[in-house]
């Protein structure tokens, strides 16, 4: 519920950004994504799709098909622009108005939301209501902007739903009882969660809601490496360098890289623990920076969703290599590592919510700050998302300069509450470099990590927002695939 | 969702049993325990507990917990009877009154549930302010209500808190990021998710709440088989019969028991499907039908008490020796048992929400019309439960009567939402063997049970419910332990 009750003040927060609260949209003058789509979406992800909007490869195709669509929707009125999945005729110049680009936006939404969370259909008809427009209008005409942004949306939808994700679970053959976005690739871990096999790979963790309900981690959507990019062909390209610390026959180096993730457990600052549940939660981190550059450069309707588009793809592409990597090495995650290492003998490390560091902890009672995400190790997702997303900032707003500061009120902490931070602080990026780079080091922090998956994440990260920056300006120049 | 607003709905009904909604509680002629803690529990067990209220022995050891509190609370109103953790000074006979047991009987109450769900103090404290009561008043005067209440909830509350079912996550020497309600008997299932080593062992199975995170099964409190029962010493004299069909060398028999399953499937009516969903939700089924009795009855607050502590302390002792035959035999479920006979080949059964009956499923794509719960197949718990339940209540009210009918309207499935019942229909139970017989059949109609698990499951309770009833009985004549 605290998660939830966060989202809601984030949701005021980003609609405030753009809207007078109590005020209706006005479609000549406001901005749909952000005070239309985006408040709409973000409870939806939190109540039903990730809690903590920690599950990166459902959030972020989610919020990259739904950004898709905008700029699918507004592409006709682009002097040369085509759509990522449609080249719906150019419209006069006369037409190219925000109430136009605003009204194709929601109904290219309405199409998507429709396609991914077929469940939440009131939610998106509330949401079509409540700026004014009919959510049984399926107009085809596309000449109009309820036409243009249908054709868009639908578009996006149906080249998407077959993407390799498994969206509607009928991957190999499946007919009944359907599965959206179950494994069919046939993956299996190699350890259990109750005896590490070999102490290489990746285990799966325990998980609990605290209440006596255990559960045990598959490894999430292993099929996204084998799902459509949108700004390269191949993820084979993108290989990072065998984890060699993390071969436990690499005894010294294993141990080496094990030991730095308890160093930094039992040295962690109040900054360090609420800059890592910050980029935990990837709407928060990822999602409010974009909105909050968005709002500071003065971006136009027409930049806002070119911006969140290029950035959303940025990081889907990255997954799509990052999961080739992470089925690739399965690699070990530090809590196994740790308990193999020294099993009940005494480790200095953080000892829980509320607990600081403790001396002498038994290393088979070690967690990490953060909960560990259903995936292998290396290399770091959320590392790699951060440097994609920061590179195709970089490059679509021209510079590195970023200027955030979040306020983070005392006791605020998910994982502590009402303990950390002991005193209100501020987490502070200038530049996009220092959000990567923190971002990264986060997850160190977190305990979830090791540093080489960090470094390797990142590389990935920057090369392909590089490429999801191409791949756009090539959609914009009206080269289409 | 859904289910917690079925939740409250039930809430209400339960509440207008007993109370003029709207009007505050009257001490004196109110019934504390349906007007003011049940109300209250309910919703968070289904929010924070077990969502459908399915996870029976987490659900069961709350309710006991908390009718054993109302018991010791007003065992010194009563002439010669003790508490089952506590003997407080009898109290004279011209204060025995309602209003005093109410009053003990909240502030018990208060005791047993902060212990028992710390996390939810501030409906703890609500609960006891909106009763009229302070909750901070902590006295320990046995011979005022709220010391007897404080006193009596405080005993049940530390006895318990140890009982082996590791409610302090503290047991197998864990100290740090202590986990309640944690298996520390060291299970780990034969099989995997993946692969069925063992055809006649239990299978985790993967879950999901449909969202794209998918997560494998653990045997929820193995250590249940370990935990202190209230009516007898020992588990191990409630013997089952060896599961001898399923034995997968038993081919002809373990093939039988499974197409039993796959023809019940096939055949399911639309009163069994709701049935089987009634009896899946432990409060629904156990919790509302004793309401139901103690109502019609006309039973007095004492009796109310008294019975509602029988029927819970029998399924909850029940549980405890069925766990002890789960663990012993770790049997196999029929998922798993079908896929391993038929693999991919057609079978004739129910095809999944709305598809009704299909004649060429491929057996690897049958599920179960419920969800498969926590824990090895053999004996059934719910079958038991009910059994003892049903004993109990019999032993108790003195006859087999029940006359409970509960109208279902069109399309409240959860299972097949909007789709089944196809027309208003009513589940009737005339009398407690009919409630207990049909709880039994639900699970082979729900697809997670074979036949012989519901008898071996029903004995063992019909067994333990007489043992639940002479254990009360000697407590109300003034012999503890």
């Amino acid at each position: 519920m605290k998660t939830l009750r966060s989202a809601a003040c984030l949701l005021v927060l980003a609609g405030s950004m753009q809207a007078q609260p109590g005020l209706a949209f006005d479609v000549n003058t406001g901005k749909a994504p952000t005070e239309v789509v985006i408040p709409n979406v973000i409870p939806v992800i939190y109540g039903s799709v990730s809690p903590t909007a920690g599950d990166a490869p459902l959030v972020l195709r989610i919020t990259t098909l739904v950004t898709n669509s905008w700029f699918d929707a507004i592409a006709p009125y682009h002097p040369t622009a085509v759509g990522a999945y449609s080249n719906l005729p150019r419209q006069a110049p006369e037409a190219a108005t925000d109430a136009n680009r605003n009204v194709a936006i929601i109904y290219a939404s309405y199409r998507v939301l429709n396609s991914l969370l077929p469940q939440h259909k009131a939610t998106w008809d509330a949401m079509l209501i409540g700026a004014g427009l009919d959510p049984d209008d399926d107009s085809q005409d596309p000449n109009t902007p309820i036409g243009i942004g249908n054709l868009a949306g639908m578009a996006v939808a149906a080249a998407r739903e077959r993407d390799g994700m498994n969206q509607l679970g009928d991957e190999g053959g499946r007919t009944y009882n359907r599965q959206p976005y179950a494994d069919y690739t046939g993956y299996a871990p190699v350890n259990s969660a109750y005896e590490l096999r070999n102490p290489s790979r990746w285990q799966p963790a325990i998980v609990t809601s605290g209440s006596g309900i255990f559960r045990v981690q598959q490894f999430v959507t292993p099929q996204l490496r084998k799902t459509e990019p949108y700004s390269y062909d191949n993820p084979q390209v993108f290989q990072t360098p065998v984890p060699f610390a993390s071969n436990a026959s690499h005894r010294q180096a294993y141990r080496a890289q094990a030991d730095e993730v308890l160093a930094v457990s039992a040295n962690l600052t109040d900054l360090q623990k609420m800059t890592a549940e910050l980029f935990d939660d990837k709407l928060r981190s990822l999602g409010f920076s974009a909105l909050f550059a968005s709002q500071t450069r003065g971006l136009s309707l027409e930049q806002l969703v070119q911006y969140d588009f290029v950035t959303n793809m940025a990081a889907f592409d990255t997954a799509i290599a990052i999961w080739n990597e992470k089925h690739r090495y399965d690699a070990v995650r530090p809590f196994s590592a740790i308990r193999y290492l020294y099993g009940d003998r005494p480790v200095t490390a953080w000892g829980g919510p509320g607990m600081g560091t403790v001396d002498e902890l038994p290393a088979s009672q070690w967690t990490s700050y953060l909960k560990v995400a259903d995936h292998p190790e290396y290399p770091s997702a959320s590392a790699s998302f951060c440097a994609a997303h920061a590179e195709a900032s970089r490059l679509y707003l021209g510079d590195d300069d970023l200027g955030w500061a979040i306020p983070v009120a005392a006791g605020t902490s998910l994982v502590e509450p009402g303990v950390t931070p002991q005193a209100p602080l501020a987490i502070e990026f200038p530049t996009w470099t220092q959000f990567e780079r923190d971002c990264g080091q986060s997850r160190l922090w977190g305990g979830v990590h090791f540093q080489a998956s960090i470094t390797a994440g990142q590389a990935v990260g920057n090369e392909i927002g590089g490429l999801a920056y191409d791949y756009m300006m090539q959609l914009l120049s009206g080269v289409s695939e």
